[in-house]
C-alpha cells in the first residue's frame, strides 16, 4: 500500500508517527491545555458546548485508491464542522481517533492530518485530541465542538407554514464526481471530482443563519429530498420546494457537461445527491435572506397529506428522482 | 458470529438498529439537546470543556469471545470518564462512534448500549451522539466531556519535590484478569476477570483530588511505572514509589492466588499492569489526602540522573518487573 522506500504505518513507533502528525494540527486560539494531557482543555464562552461525531470507514466511504489521507482529513473535518454549523454555531475544537492498518504509508497519515489542518486552521478550530490503533482498516472517527456564543440552536423541528426554504452552498457536484469516479472518467472534471473528495460547506453561513432567525437548518448529507424530509417530519409541516431549473439553476448548468458525459440527469443529482454538505434552512416569511442563502422553495401546512416533501406542490417521482419516498 | 435465530446487524435497517440502542442511553440532566439533530448541545457551565477520544478496536482492545457488547461499552465509557476524572473535572456527556461487522449479533449491539449506560447513567452522564457504520471489526470510539466546576485543571506537569504521590484505586487486576483469560483459567477467579472486562475507575475521586490541591494526576492506563514516569517527565522530577508490599499490600494479597496459579508475580502485576485505570496524584506535603487516596511514594528533585521513576530510591529492575525503563 506504499512505495517500497516509504515507511508504513509499523515501520514507525507510536512517538516517530506523532512526530509526523503533530506540526500539521492547528492549536486553535480557545485551546487552554493542548493534547499530551489526559485530556484537552477547550474555552465554551457560552456555556454551552455543540457536540457531534461522525466516522469515515475505508471501502464504505472512501476509497484509498481516489483518496489520499489529505483529501480524507478535509472531508472527515468538513462534514463534520457543517453539522456544528448547521446548529448555528462556531466550530471551536475536534478530537480524531484513528484506526490504522499496519501497511499504511506514514505519508498517509501525515497527509491526514495536513488535511485537518488545512480544514481547521482557517476557522481557528483546534485539533485538540486524538488517538491512534492498529486495525485491519482505515477508520478516522471525528468528534467536532462549537460556540452558540449567545444564539438559540437551530433545531431540525422549527420550521413553520409560511417560513421561506432557502440553501446555502451547492448541490449534486459531490455525487457527479463520484459518478464520474465510478465510471473511470475522473479526468473530464477534476472539480467536479474535487468536489467529491474535498466537500467545502459553506460554514460561516450557519452562524449567519441563526442570527437572521432561521427557524430550521440543517447540513444536506444525505440528498436535497431525504434531507429537506426530515425538516418537514421533524416540523411537522410540508417542504415545498422549487423546480431544480429555477432554485439550482446554476448547479444544473455547472453539472451539465459531466452529466452529458454519463448519460445521467443532473436534476437528479441535485435532488437526491448527498455530502456536499450545504445548509438548508428554513426562514420566516419576510426574512431578508442572509448571503449566500437564496430562497429554493416555502413550507406550506400539513393538508390531507403527511408531513413530507412536494417538488413544486408534487410529490417527487421515484422514476426521474431515484428517490424512494417512503424511505429514511 | 450470532446464534441462527437471532438477528445481526445486517438483518436490520438502521432505525431497527437504533431503536435498539436508544432506550439504553442516559440522556443527562446537562444536555439541552439530545441526539436527532445535526448535533447535540450540552451544558458546559464552566465555560471551559474538558474533551478526550479513546477508540477499542476488536483483535486490538478486546476479543469478541471474550467480551460481549456489555463489557466492551462499560470499559469504553470507564477509560474515557477516567480522562476526564484525572484532570479533576466531573464528566457530563459522551459520543459514540461504532463500526460493526454485518455479522455481528444485533443483541452484541443493545449490550453495547447497555454497558455505555451502565457506566454512565450513576454519574448523570448523557449519551449524547453517535454514528453507525459498516466495516471488517468492531470500532468503538467514544469522546468524552467533563466540566472543571471552576477547578484549574490538574496537569501531569505540576508536580513538584517534596509533594507526596497517591493513588487511588487498585492495580494490577486488570493485567491479572488477563493474564488468567490468556491461560484458559478465567474460572479460577472470575472477580479478576471482571476487573479486566469492566475496569470500575475511582472516578469522582477525580475532582476530590483537585480540590484537596493535587499538583499532578493521570490515570493509570499503561502501568504505575509507565505513568508514573510520564508525571515525573512532565514535572522535571523523581517519583520515588514505596515498595508495593506496603503501598499495595492490599492488591498483592488480592492477586496471590491468581499469580500462585499461574507461576507470576503479583508484584509485576502491580508495578506494570495497566488499564486499572486508577488515579495516580502528587499532593503538596502535608495535605490530608482525600479518601480513597493513599500515599505511595514521594516526589524528589532530579539529582544526578534525569527525570524519572524509582522503587524505594532504585530504579526499578527490568528483570523483575518486565519494565522497559527506556520505552515510553
Amino acid at each position: 500500500m506504499s512505495a517500497p522506500d516509504e515507511p508504513t504505518v509499523a515501520d514507525l513507533s507510536e512517538d516517530e508517527l506523532l512526530a509526523r502528525i503533530f506540526p500539521h494540527l492547528p492549536r486553535g486560539s480557545r485551546t487552554l491545555v493542548p493534547p499530551g494531557d489526559d485530556a484537552a482543555v477547550v474555552r465554551a464562552p457560552d456555556g454551552r458546548v455543540v457536540v457531534s461525531t461522525d466516522v469515515l470507514v475505508e471501502g464504505r466511504h472512501f476509497r484509498r485508491d481516489w483518496s489520499g489521507g489529505e483529501d480524507v482529513g478535509r472531508r472527515a473535518a468538513a462534514q463534520n464542522l457543517a453539522d456544528v454549523a448547521a446548529m448555528g454555531a462556531v466550530p471551536t475544537a475536534l478530537v480524531v481517533a484513528l484506526v490504522a492498518p499496519g501497511d499504511l504509508a506514514a505519508s498517509w497519515v501525515s497527509g491526514l492530518a495536513r488535511g485537518l489542518g488545512a480544514a481547521c486552521a482557517p476557522l481557528d478550530v483546534g485539533v485538540v485530541g486524538g488517538d491512534l490503533s492498529g486495525g485491519p482498516a482505515v477508520v478516522v472517527a471525528v468528534t467536532v465542538h462549537g460556540d452558540l456564543g449567545g444564539r438559540a440552536p437551530v433545531l431540525r423541528s422549527g420550521a413553520r407554514p409560511g417560513d421561506v426554504v432557502a440553501h446555502a452552498g451547492v448541490q449534486g457536484r459531490s455525487a457527479a464526481g463520484l459518478a464520474l469516479l465510478l465510471a473511470g472518467r475522473g479526468d473530464a472534471d477534476p472539480g467536479l471530482v474535487e468536489a467529491y473528495l474535498r466537500p467545502d460547506p459553506p460554514l460561516l453561513a450557519g452562524p449567519v443563519a441563526a442570527d437572521a432567525g432561521a427557524t430550521a437548518m440543517l447540513d444536506v448529507s444525505d440528498g436535497l429530498l431525504r434531507d429537506a424530509g426530515r425538516i418537514a417530519r421533524a416540523s411537522g409541516v410540508v417542504l415545498d420546494l422549487d423546480e431544480p431549473s429555477s432554485a439550482f439553476a446554476g448547479d444544473l448548468e455547472r453539472l451539465a457537461d459531466a452529466a452529458g458525459l454519463l448519460g445521467a440527469d443532473p436534476r437528479e443529482w441535485v435532488l437526491t445527491g448527498g455530502e456536499d454538505h450545504g445548509l438548508l434552512a428554513t426562514f420566516p416569511p419576510g426574512t431578508v435572506l442572509p448571503a449566500p442563502f437564496r430562497a429554493v422553495g416555502r413550507v406550506l401546512p400539513v393538508g390531507s397529506g403527511a408531513a413530507g416533501v412536494l417538488v413544486e406542490g408534487r410529490e417527487p417521482d421515484a422514476r426521474t428522482t431515484g428517490w424512494d419516498h417512503f424511505a429514511t
